[in-house]
């Protein structure tokens, strides 16, 4: 460990740091933090409150103070952002980059961006940051920001050294130069490598890449993220309509994309409905769970209701009764695994996907394999336990038709759900389970109820 | 779209494709694929068997070939380099990086990596290669390569591009170069943006960075990638035991790492245990599902077995038998939402977490809470629909105590798992809906007993 983090944080440095802020002891707090890298200074800062927090904040250097602010996560940022007055907040976005800045305007409520905004001294970043704010945050537009570096083709590599030396303040990091024609119109890139290596008299035209994958302001990000990824991109140039030049997306902000889409996922799979972490108040976390519990609940009850139905057949043999769990059990395995393997093929999906048909038609292979499978491993384990046959027939011709029924069920929801526009994810979740629940105890008693009538 | 693909996959191309392979009409494949991004290439190939693919291949510039086979999914890619010949192998490896032929060489045979390994003719990247290859695959040291920039501390500008001139052909991607003193120990970095910026007799001393973020060979790869996203880093350097800049891992594989996790992780929580997708074949997908559906079939036989215990008060009482689903459904929902829950701490683990007993105290805050108000909407329900108090007392005790215990369950599970190595994502699967299936039975049973042999 001693290999990353130079500032190691302790349980004794944690109680040293609060009892600095007790005292207010300005210099103790300010020599300990010296030169701590702004990400570790954040990860300490959620220990403390709001008002402590701010104290520490106030006492950093603007810089610093405004790269905390960036790399506090949402709802801690949309709480201190409170603290602090429009003028402050103005201040800080003077250090980042217009889209960081957007992501922290659009915490506030629309006066306070508005006044946060003509605040910010920078006329071009003002414009920028307005600009910024037309797009949806889900699409390229929203992700991009505008400090950039580019050059005309018609440059020379000096002159494009003259431009990174020019924008070295504003632009943090620079992997590419972007080569625009006289329109604007982006046509290549040059690598800083081609440039340290390249003579200073080169022309951009001689040695330009034109090999260059951009996206359009309007695509969605997990499409950004499927391209970057595709093409291993550290950053990309987004283009407008008329193909010129408005943005760059950086692969830190994917990043942050795809971390956000795992866990919507695992969220939608576990029926938790909103954003919520484990050190969250008792009443968020309650509220995030209780939708699809209710929604379970529900789904119970009528499967009572629907039991009842079978009173007479229960009474009589209330061995029938024993195989309820073992078959809404299965139901729900066989309904999630199906739906998740279509999950995964609509997040990666292949430009010549299998048609629709062939799909159905390749997972019910798979459903009669695994469902005879089990209903024979069901049916010799009643014979051996119960020594009846009828039971033995009954549960594993239900069994049988449960998992054929369950895997075409979890095979068209999340596909269902994908063309409405819906995450199909959630058709992994408590959703599935509660639906393939109902559908087996229907399979079940139905099945049930024929044989025992015909014997 | 056409923002970004210059080359357009479509459906009537694939066929003219097809059409050209079958007459092998070497002109129109070379044509059409000239100047093609290679991971486009990669994904045309997807459509061919290995033999169409691999006279593709052939045509191609070696150095566009390399990369396909770099591009190519690990499956597809280890039935691929059966076709190939050593000496074809090794040739692919000239062109690429180390980290890259190390995971190329790790799908041969043993003997054929060796075979392999000797026939490569840069001695330098044969060194390198060995000792990639003594790394485990998913440590710091299996995922970093050995191409990377360095400079003496006490190197000018001058001297710093002069290397960057020399080593260009190696290094395809640059983004900092690091600074090493005279044992070779990491001490710092210069970005390239510094290096175009300074004056040529500047020295490196006077204006490289120190603060640097490095990882240790050793280091984990959930780790590697939790610090590379919490810097926003695109490039870390690694440093062996002694310090010494041994490697550098570049963004590009993190995502694939991060790819790989929710990848990893949906499949666990939706009980699949092989790494499959959709477009495998129907015998490997069977065989994935199976296990976990077994282990809930002999769970639901457990479950007969155990309400098999009570035939005597369902024939008494058949509507005991109606809620069976109710409670074994909420007992699952609570569990997986638990464990998803714990499972997302665990993913971003912060360094003051919460301990293991105020952890447990919220947990059960929050199951007395939602436990409540379903056992309250359960009873109302239940005296509405059924008008019979003692079921409704029955039903909603059980309830009420299933929440408790999934919960409970859902919150130590993986955590148990997590320090016993084993990724804690399982216990949000199929395991804990099979568990709290027969908990939850137990449960109601036991309070449905009790409570019939009071009143």
């Amino acid at each position: 460990m001693e290999a990353v983090i130079q500032f190691e944080l302790s349980k004794e440095y944690l109680e040293r740091f609060q009892g600095a802020l007790d005292e207010k002891d300005e210099q103790f707090i300010r020599a300990s933090l010296d030169g701590v890298n702004p990400a570790d200074i954040t990860q300490l800062l959620y220990e403390f409150d709001t008002e402590e927090s701010k104290y520490v904040i106030d006492l950093l250097e603007k810089q610093i103070s405004a790269q905390i602010i960036n790399d506090l996560d949402e709802d801690t940022r949309t709480e201190f952002l409170g603290a602090f007055t429009v003028t402050e907040i103005s201040s800080f976005l003077d250090f980042l980059d217009s889209d960081d800045c957007v992501d922290i305007l659009m915490e506030l409520s629309l006066q306070t961006r508005e006044e946060v905004v003509a605040l910010i001294r920078d006329e071009q970043k003002a414009r920028h940051i307005q600009e910024l704010l037309h797009y949806d945050e889900d699409v390229a537009g929203g992700l991009m920001a505008k400090e950039l570096i580019k050059c005309n083709l018609n440059w020379t590599i000096r002159q494009c050294i003259e431009e990174i030396r020019k924008q070295a303040e504003t632009v943090q990091k620079i992997y590419s130069v972007y080569v625009v024609n006289n329109t604007g119109k982006l046509i290549g890139k040059v690598s800083l490598k081609k440039i340290i290596i390249a003579e200073d008299s080169a022309k951009i035209a001689d040695i330009y890449d034109d090999d260059i994958v951009s996206v359009a302001t309007h695509m969605d990000e997990d499409e950004v993220a499927s391209i970057m990824r595709k093409y291993d991109l550290e950053a990309v140039p987004v283009i407008n309509a008329k193909g010129r030049l408005v943005g760059r997306i950086t692969i830190d902000d994917i990043v942050d994309v795809m971390q956000e889409q795992a866990e919507e996922e695992r969220q939608l799979m576990a029926g938790i409905s909103d954003d919520v972490e484990e050190d969250d108040s008792v009443w968020k976390l309650s509220k995030a769970r209780l939708p699809w519990l209710i929604i379970g609940m529900v789904g119970g009850l009528m499967g009572a209701r629907f039991i009842g139905l079978f009173e007479g057949d229960i009474a009589l043999i209330p061995a029938v009764a024993f195989f309820i769990p073992l078959i809404t059990a299965t139901g729900g395995n066989v309904g999630i695994q199906s739906s998740s393997i279509v999950v995964q093929s609509l997040a990666n999906p292949n430009v010549f996907a299998e048609s629709m048909a062939r799909r159905l038609v390749k997972v019910l292979t798979v459903a009669v394999l695994n469902g005879l499978i089990l209903a024979l491993l069901v049916f010799g384990s009643v014979i051996l336990l119960y020594k009846e046959e009828f039971l033995a027939i009954t549960v594993s011709i239900a069994l049988f038709s449960v998992v054929l029924l369950a895997s075409f069920m979890g095979t068209i929801t999340p596909i269902i759900l994908d063309k409405f526009g819906i995450n199909p994810a959630l058709a992994s979740g408590p959703f599935i389970t509660t639906a393939n629940d109902l559908l087996g105890l229907g399979v079940y008693f139905t099945v049930a109820n024929l044989l025992y009538g015909i014997f």
